[in-house]
């Protein structure tokens, strides 16, 4: 049936409660220490008054316990109902609006404009003496007497001056004693929204991507996790966040893949991370060329001391040779004759593969396994996950594992690498994923980079999708960079750290690696994805400066941190994507020439009314990536 | 708790139902024979392809009556799925959404590729045979008999060729009748949604509005239902479809008011209409001067003769006189010393009104006096009411009565006279009022129009906002009307009739009467709210001409139906508002000039893509209103 027929019979109407995802079917995200604005349409039949709080309740609260109550107020224009808070604890939120007729208000309001028009208020007072009773039933200890020696003055029941009377009854003291309705049946409660409160590094960060075993100097040996902890140094001065390592687990045999994805491999080759599992162990395993868990655990622990954090990839899938292979065959598909299914995609084969099948009929038991290499991992250390392709596993098996490892450590984050139809992208972070990749790398000319923008800065998307913009990755060298030479990489660079809070980058993005394995392919030759690479860190032609620059500038301003608060601007020149960012005493214009190929010139429009700036006075703009000072005039200017 | 915290765990994602108001807390309305399209974004992780259905159920069903199931048909862009029903049935429908996952027609689908690359499909057939047997363990009587038999046959167990298996395994026939999940746990259905389906004239039609008792000869002589009768065939020659009266009740003498709303009142004089009850009975009886029920009876019979129908006002508000204040004072709001409240706006005292007090005590034996007060007059042969001042009397109180009659009587209808703030008129129409009064009287310049109607027909308020564009009511005379002279009558006249598909007039706008009461005033002098009033309808300057012409128009064009079809265009003077509606081989385009003072000109846009016109390719225009053609070329036309 219809949610409508319920038999309650509200006094007050609330409505168009928000901010809310779905109108409250999922939660909408704030980072820790946010401000949370929350607003109603609330109203009720009539002139009288109405009194609103809104209700919250922090994650640890049982389901008994009290929800802390925020007065509303209300604005006549657009006649909606205000209150905030500050979500101070990590984890999921609930709250809720409440409202009933202010009875007394309402009286005493009307009975201010009856003295204004000079009318004997004398029957009046008696009335309003009803309603004190009536409040002193339902208050506690002092108010009730309060109310209650109140009453009895009103009603004329002191020896009291008319005047004495109407100044009690005018008293905004007593308003603020009744705090509630004078019949519990007059209250209405709104649903219960929930907010998921995550730490600031689920919304702004630079990431940086890198195979550990690609990290030495020398092209036969494979790296260690000690190798890649001698880079974290040099990855901190760079002004990187977040370290994401591929799967660090010991990689299947059966049906390995050769470099550049040969279909057969010879004895020494590395195979490719992501065929997870082999007879040293699973998903809670690490390869033992990379070293042991308390290598990693160091690593994890070097990567903290140099203000970094390590996310590490949760690729659910398994190689022929993965333990749960022979230890649950039920978790995979299976065919009549009992041999598991390797991956296919029809004509497509992917025999080093192995998919769980999410319903089984172990299928707690599964999810649970699940779940636990998460927690296993949490132990060691890691608070992020960038999980691989989860629009391949049930909508359904996400919204569960991510409730159940939040419920217990609500510092975790997880990033969603799904590149799929924009509402399973949608749909996965709506069920709880904290932030997600996007299309960000296919989005190289100006109207696509304003409809990417328009959609995730100005539709409900902001409320839920935090977007990542990795500038490049193991699978993606767009042909943007391929034939742009060095500007390219910068050029994307800055839109990726200016645009969107959360960027990153894959390591050999600092030195332009530009080659891709075919023409018209957008996979790296000799992708380290299936063989060691040994990269010069330092090459010629290095953008280094430049993302030192950038990230230092991501950290010293506030208007970089937030998504919503960007404003494209609008430009003649189509080589030319201008757009400002601000924030209370941070006021930023980025102006960047998406042709790699020249120099392009433009006549950049000022926001002076936004500036508070007349139309022709001088003000003071940085160049914050040179650290050149001009003077602009006026609206338009030349760059 | 969130609404999300169910223990399903649903293999497919159903988002984004619609049409739907507020995510389906409220109805959407449709008149009876419209076509409803309902669409979703459906979708699972993953390859799979879904079935999925569209549940419709009539108004009468019982809650375990089977639903009527309509396919869903998927659409790549915009990546949802559609189905359309016809609501051929007055009442509450429901409708739903339910998706499983396409066990088979994924494997089909599969099998074909896997085909077309060449593959041995040998162990594939003994797979899609294991989803046989298990569909045919689901399926019915003949359908069980064929599943089983295409099991066998891929399966091997039958002498054929693996051509013939192939084949049987390919066969269309076998996805139409495995039209149901494998396992029932594998169905998702989307929450019920409501659909109000009323009478034609609840979304179209043109009213008007008169007092019995002014329609005689003799400004001496209180006319009566049979007077009021006489000017039926006139009406309907006019093009009229709804005639609306006032209230018809016997009229209170307490505190009664004279002429032009003065405090006191003359024994002669006859008293507001809105002052209901007396001596002679209350909302159920008819005033004695207008006539007996039974007369009463015979002016609906004679408006349904002359092609149509009585809307009535239904003023939930009682004159001290109302035979309820001595039956049952505890429905009104009482004193301490236990006289009852007349109604305030302090320190405005309307002392011949006392107001219903509807969370009395005996809340529930008012609500249904009021309820069955509405049921006398559909007895009596009325089912449209003009609720006057709905936003102040209950949300609550409406939303169940207006159930509770159309529960009973379907084809009634209810119009909100609600002048107040929007979300408060919203709510009325989302609570199930049919149509409702708008702000359209005070809209006169273009810039307000333009406002007006993109919220009502631009906005989801089309999906359950009806608007009644009365061009004046008692009320309201607008002084663009007071000052414009017979042309801003025509234009008023011609906006109302053409934007909005309901819309009215109150007598005395056919003949241009325009004098208020006062200067800056918008009530009539001499309104006949407190007084009778004659007149002559065919008085020179009248423009019973045009309403006959529009309202001729109105029912001749698909496109003057409906709302939602407007398309406001841009013209370069700002005196000349101009729009497009169109419909099935309906074109309309409509000019007009907002200025009652002088000729106005203006270059007018043709909108020829849409036509499938060339840039430069004549075309036939004709002038609706005085027949002429002409013959237009290109875009811009001058008007």
């Amino acid at each position: 049936m219809p949610r409508r027929r319920d038999s309650s019979l509200p006094r007050v109407v609330i409505e168009d409660v928000g901010p809310a995802v779905d109108a409250g079917r999922h939660p909408i995200k704030r980072a820790l220490g946010t401000t949370v604005h929350v607003s109603a349409a609330i109203f009720k039949d009539g002139h009288d008054t109405i009194r609103a709080r809104l209700l919250v309740k922090r994650p640890e609260a049982g389901a008994d316990e009290a929800w802390r109550a925020i007065p509303l107020h209300y604005q006549f224009n657009p006649d909606r109902w205000y209150a905030s808070f500050v979500a101070e604890t990590l984890g999921r939120w609930q709250y809720a609006v409440e409202a009933w007729p202010d009875a007394y208000g309402s009286w005493q309001s009307d009975l201010g404009k009856r003295i204004a028009a000079g009318q004997n208020v004398a029957p009046e007072l008696l009335e309003g003496a009803v309603l004190l009773e009536r409040a002193a039933r339902r208050a506690r200890a002092a108010a009730k007497r309060k109310l209650a020696a109140a009453a009895r003055l009103l009603a004329g029941k002191e020896k009291a001056s008319i005047e004495a009377r109407i100044e009690c009854a005018l008293d905004p003291a007593l308003l603020a004693i009744i705090d509630f309705p004078l019949e519990e049946a007059e209250r209405t409660r709104s649903d219960a929204f929930e907010i998921i409160v995550d730490r600031d590094v689920a919304s702004f960060g630079a990431w940086y991507e890198m195979f550990p075993r690609s990290q030495t100097n020398d092209p036969s040996k494979h790296g260690t996790f000690a190798d890649a902890a001698g880079r974290l140094p040099d990855l901190a001065d760079l002004g990187f966040d977040v370290i994401y390592l591929p799967p660090i687990h010991p990689i299947g045999r059966t049906h390995r893949k050769g470099p550049n994805n040969s279909r057969t491999s010879s004895p020494g080759d590395v195979g490719s991370p992501w065929a997870i599992g082999a007879a040293e162990g699973g998903h809670t395993a690490v390869h033992p060329d990379l070293g042991t868990l308390a290598a990693f655990e160091a690593f994890v622990r070097k990567a903290h001391d140099n203000g970094m954090e390590v996310a590490l990839d949760f690729a659910l899938q398994c190689s022929p040779d993965h333990p749960w292979v022979s230890e649950h065959p039920d978790w995979f598909f299976r065919r009549p004759d009992g041999s598991i299914h390797y991956a296919e995609n029809p004509p497509k084969k992917y025999e080093d593969i192995y998919p769980l099948n999410f319903w089984c009929d172990d299928r707690q038991g599964l999810w649970e396994a699940c779940r636990d290499i998460l927690l296993f991992w949490i132990d060691c250390g890691v608070k992020i996950f960038r999980v691989d392709n989860p629009h391949t596993k049930p909508f359904a098996f996400w919204e569960w594992c991510l409730a159940e490892v939040q419920a217990r450590h609500p510092d975790t984050v997880f990033l969603a690498e799904a590149f799929t139809r924009p509402n399973r992208m949608k749909a996965l972070a709506k069920l709880g994923f904290n932030q997600s990749y996007t299309y960000f790398t296919w989005k190289n000319s100006k109207w696509e980079l304003k409809e990417l923008m328009t959609d995730l800065a100005h539709s409900d998307m902001a409320e839920y999708y935090r977007p990542n913009f990795f500038a490049n990755t193991p699978d993606i060298l767009h042909e943007y960079l391929q034939r742009g030479g060095r500007a390219a990489f910068r050029v994307r660079l800055l839109l990726a750290a200016t645009l969107s809070p959360i960027y990153g980058i894959y390591s050999g993005f600092e030195i332009c690696e530009n080659v891709p394995v075919r023409e018209g392919s957008e996979e790296y030759l000799n992708s380290e994805k299936y063989q060691l690479r040994v990269r010069d860190w330092n090459a010629p032609g290095n953008i280094r400066d430049d993302i030192r620059s950038i990230n230092r500038l991501r950290r010293g301003h506030p208007a970089l941190r937030r998504l919503a608060n960007l404003e494209i601007l609008d430009v003649a020149n189509d080589q030319v994507f201008c757009f400002r960012k601000w924030a209370e005493g941070d006021e930023l214009l980025c102006v960047v020439n998406l042709d790699p190929h020249q120099v392009q010139e433009a006549i950049v429009p000022a926001p002076l009314e936004k500036l508070g700036l007349s139309a022709d006075a001088p003000f003071p703009v940085k160049d914050l990536l040179t650290g050149e000072r001009y003077t602009w005039r006026g609206r338009d200017n030349y760059v």
